[in-house]
């Protein structure tokens, strides 16, 4: 296989054609102000395959734009399970003429001062398209103070997104009646189009929500604070663990103050069931991303699992080396386990082995561990969300650097066979990233637990 | 295997001494009053393997337990990768005396009237332990409420949790000077012991954190909504794709309001980098979890996802069947790619090749589909987040109802080789879970894909 078959491919896409379909293909972006906003826009175009030209009035700028965008190269892209198409080309422009006369889409993101602001956007009119979309990322003033001493007003909106720009899907629209419906249509397509999510209240000149909401919320707990009822961190604890996930999966018109009543009152928030359930496994969704990030409400629920032990330790033959439920997050529509995840419980059980012999969290730690170079599994019965199943292994050869496990996954109620694997592990160090015998008390326990139990 | 042998297993466990090791064992507790906060807490503390001893007035309310403690045992369990103690044994007790005369823990959830509520810990007193912790779930009156008029003012306090609280790890402790350090010690161990986040602010006879914060998001918006600056669905979207995302990871404190700036300031949210590229890959994480619910802000990027066309379709030799970037979510330890996704890149690159023969969703709709019977995987190489793979498939074997394919992932950019694998898919009816001849249209294109290719 030859390596470098791709190699001539080049480093950024070849500009496109100005000809834009909104939403659907790529088109010529400008950039004017290249802060965290500005270039987080940047981001989200060139990732979405639009070509980019940037304008700063401070050369520092240009300085700030690497490492966000290196930032969004790394992280955007994770949200999909299909490549994002090649990206787009940046140019830094030397003055604003040059960055917005051919683009559909100029979005501007300069410090929030009205007097630099109309300036600046009689400057982008004198040289842009006229039916571009001459968008301000402004929270601090309205549509109608933006588009107060401009030449076409009627092209000028407010796009306020939410910062990082490149992860969070949100942005804020507001217009006047200046507008016509037709270019805030083609503005909502443009950001669907590169994956953005945008939202557009009835009310035209209306400040953004999030802003309005965020600054409620810091208020109440500046007042928390100052009355000694909380500190800071605990207000955050509050929020993290508790009622913020509600927030984030249902907003506000759903949920009830956490607790649920208020004095002298019986009333409850009467529990829906079906939505209930749908809740419920989004917050278990929620839940085990936060733990697998050892983050937020997942950091108490991580520790918690640290202290449960499980219920079938032990060397005893069959080695039960699984024993657990099957999460929502592993399956597929009709809550069927998906196959992949047959192999996660597989490579789980071995961990397990490997813990019993003494390659355990330290062991690795010094730079000692077994590597799988072969599994072969086959498939028995479908796994449902909330099964309990188990795993027991046999350990087949235990000799040298190899380390060969046979596996027979069960249901842990009726015994029945889900899935059988077997597998190979390599003995390796971590610093060569090549094989390498293990010490001898490892090996020693490795090849005892391969040896036939002992009758009586 | 037979299938009986785990058969004789008891529902439930037996029930355990009272003896009781904070945080490590389980014990007793009564829980007095079962609506939704009450079957909540009777569900956390089963399932943490507890016995549980049910009171409430209502001969009703034990017809809610019922189904509540279901979705409790439904998802809970989900949270972890181990499986929880067995189930303790649920006990619905005719009178307040029978259900707090053993337990080391009482919570007390009923309705919110002081009144009832001094009346019930006055019961209560006359009959449990002096040494068991009597903590009330009420948000609405303070620990100095709740005291009031009590025998031993000592043992009762506020332990105010989140519903539902059978997954929300929140619980907020409200204490007095007259509770004694050591008891409000216990109480946090027994917490953490059944796996919540008891949250113990400084000041003693505060409100809960959480209500005040809920309260004073939901007063702002509902004034936006009187104003007509936005519709309650318009706020939750605002909040769902946007600053509750920060909020959930990072509460208050680091946030800034989302656009970053005030009208007249320069200075936005400094961005730390460390901290950034930490929360950046949270973000994404539980993006992710959101996106594979299609809840909240995974909707829209779902729905982006699917307007993406893969940049390299079609049914040229060889297929390319995957083609993307490894996520944070896929990795363990040193962002190396988990095992087990190597399956799921290789299920995915199989959903691929049936999509081009024609068995595709709608086909999987009408009741038809490949399921693997069997795959044979050969690692060749590590492989990391952030890394952009693709999979090539050969058809090797598209006669009746076998399907056989030989995939090889290969990194993307260098074409170096990460794995390899075998696999083999049987045609299957949904509705008999049994395997079938697919319909000809079929058979024919998964028969011409395993056709060597035509030359030219």
């Amino acid at each position: 296989m030859p390596p470098e078959r791709n190699r001539d491919r080049p480093a950024t896409a070849p500009a496109r054609t100005s000809e834009h379909a909104p939403g659907t293909t790529a088109g010529i972006a400008a950039i004017i102000g290249a802060g965290e906003i500005g270039a987080g826009w940047a981001a989200r175009f060139l990732l979405a395959g639009w070509e980019v030209r940037l304008f700063d009035p401070d050369p520092e700028a240009r300085r700030g734009v690497a490492p966000l965008l290196a930032a969004a190269r790394r992280t955007l892209p994770m949200l999909y399970e299909t490549a994002l198409p090649p990206e787009g080309r940046l140019t830094f422009c030397e003055t604003i003429s040059a960055a917005v006369e051919d683009p559909f889409w100029i979005q501007e993101s300069l410090p929030e001062r009205l007097a630099l602001k109309r300036r600046t956007l009689q400057k982008i009119q004198q040289h842009c398209r006229a039916d571009a979309v001459l968008a301000s990322s402004s929270a601090g003033f309205s549509p109608s103070e933006l588009q107060g001493c401009a030449t076409r007003p009627g092209q000028i909106i407010a796009a306020r997104p939410c910062a990082p720009v490149y992860l969070l899907p949100l942005v804020e629209l507001a217009a006047t009646a200046a507008n016509p419906p037709t270019l805030l249509q083609r503005a909502e397509e443009t950001l669907a189009g590169i994956g953005m999510f945008p939202l557009r209240p009835g009310f035209e000149d209306t400040p953004p929500l999030g802003d309005r909401l965020a600054r409620a919320l810091l208020r109440e707990a500046q007042s928390m604070r100052e009355e000694g009822h909380a500190s800071a961190d605990e207000i955050d604890d509050a929020i993290r663990c508790g009622i913020g996930l509600r927030w984030v999966l249902e907003g506000l018109s759903r949920s009830c103050p956490p607790s649920g009543a208020a004095p002298g009152t019986h009333g409850r928030c009467a529990p829906e069931r079906a939505r209930g359930e749908n809740r419920d496994e989004s917050l278990v969704a929620l839940l085990r991303a936060l733990k697998g990030r050892d983050a937020a409400a997942g950091a108490p629920i991580r520790k918690h699992e640290s202290r449960l032990r499980p219920a079938h330790a032990g060397a005893r033959a069959p080695l039960i080396t699984v024993r657990r439920i099957v999460p929502i997050d592993w399956t597929d529509y009709n809550s069927h386990m998906n196959e992949s995840r047959y192999g996660q419980v597989f490579s789980d059980a071995a961990d397990k082995v490997m813990a019993l012999i003494g390659a355990d969290a330290a062991y690795i730690a010094r730079g000692l561990s077994y590597f799988t170079v072969d599994i072969h599994i086959r498939f028995r019965a479908e796994t449902l969300a909330g099964q309990m199943i188990r795993v027991e292994t046999d350990v087949l050869e235990g000799t040298g650097k190899k380390l060969r496990l046979a596996h027979r996954m069960l249901d842990d109620d009726t015994g029945a066979l889900l899935a059988e694997a077997e597998q190979l592990l390599i003995h390796v160090s971590l610093e060569t990233r090549r094989s390498c015998e293990p010490p001898p008390e490892i090996a020693a326990r490795a090849a005892a637990l391969a040896a036939p139990p002992e009758s009586g």
